[in-house]
């Protein structure tokens, strides 16, 4: 078995965090930096992912993800949020961020952005927002990924009220909606109902088709 | 540099694939098995993957994907469809399977089951389907990150007609929506325009945002 096939198997959703126990940053950088590294439509990455530590944030927020545990007892609270809209203004930034890296106007890039730009602002915002959402999701697999490398326990969460994080991180103002909750920590040594389980997913032949 | 972000630096969306070399099937293999094995929401896997190696389909595709020649020069073409809704009986087929697997009811996930069925198949086939879609997203996120493991090349595509690729590969009347492809292969020797340039990202100030 490959690396990042036990990696798969031994991550699972914690469901019990040990509150005493903090993730090392050099490890939390790591795995942000995967995130940050990895692929979006277009290289948009049209999100950016809040990292709370402070306490009396995630007691407020806790309330609002059905008092899961893991809110508070994880050292690390990542949460992704998503751009509510594409605009003209954002397209531009990125494409001038990799004109300016590269130090050079692609022809190919710029007709790219011509097409996006095209497309992308005219669009509602609501359909904007759930295209850059998927984006997040990229984000959360390769941080599972990541922290599971650094045998980090984590935990996606879906399973709170977004309004409700948005207000409590100043989310809207800034142009984003939370779309996922990563905790991040270890596991307990007691009291967590899935450790000891196995991990369940569809056959091979459930899952996967061959047109040949 | 940890293993996991020097993949994600060698990685990139290859543009020019080498129609003479296939990735051989081991790989494909250990591609799909961390796809099947990553996280999804609630454990319910709400999508599958088609893993098209018929040149003739793949023909059929390429039009209506922008002609990206990717589709038919990379040797295997993975299709994510994702559920077009939530119904009882896909619902009810997953927590069946976990139990019969653990081999025991657990009380705890037995609840959950009915606030999922309490709550899935009444919203709109849209909302679900949008759901779903998000968790295909996770198992991309995956597969690049397994693809690049094996230094196999891959593309994630969203630029394609869904409509046409569901009817070409007959998704709908599975209850499927094809979502993203990824094509599979080795970059050619010459005429990739993208190969050679520096991968850019938002700078981790633009990124990550610390709540201390």
């Amino acid at each position: 078995m490959s690396a990042l096939l036990e990696t798969l198997q031994w991550r699972y959703a914690t469901k019990k965090m040990d509150p005493t126990k903090t993730v090392p940053q050099d490890k939390v950088e790591r795995i942000l930096e995967a995130v940050r590294l990895t692929a979006s439509s277009s290289g948009l990455h049209p999100y950016e992912v809040f990292v709370v530590t402070n306490p009396a944030l995630r007691e407020q927020i806790k309330p609002h993800a059905w008092n899961q545990s893991q809110v508070t007892d994880a050292s690390h609270l990542l949460v992704f949020a998503a751009w509510d809209n594409y605009t003209v203004e954002r397209i531009n930034a990125r494409f001038d961020l990799v004109n300016a890296v590269r130090g050079f106007k692609n022809e190919g890039w710029e007709a790219y952005r011509q097409q996006i730009l095209a497309t992308y602002p005219q669009r509602d915002a609501e359909t904007n927002y759930q295209h850059a959402a998927r984006q997040a999701y990229i984000g959360v697999g390769t941080a599972l990924i990541a922290a599971a490398q650094e045998k980090v326990d984590s935990t996606p969460m879906e399973g709170f009220d977004p309004a409700k994080v948005d207000e409590i991180l100043n989310l809207r103002e800034k142009g984003l909606r939370s779309v996922v909750m990563l905790p991040l920590g270890y596991r307990a040594d007691e009291g967590d109902w899935l450790v000891d389980l196995k991990k369940v997913r569809p056959a091979r032949e459930q899952f996967i088709t061959e047109l040949a």
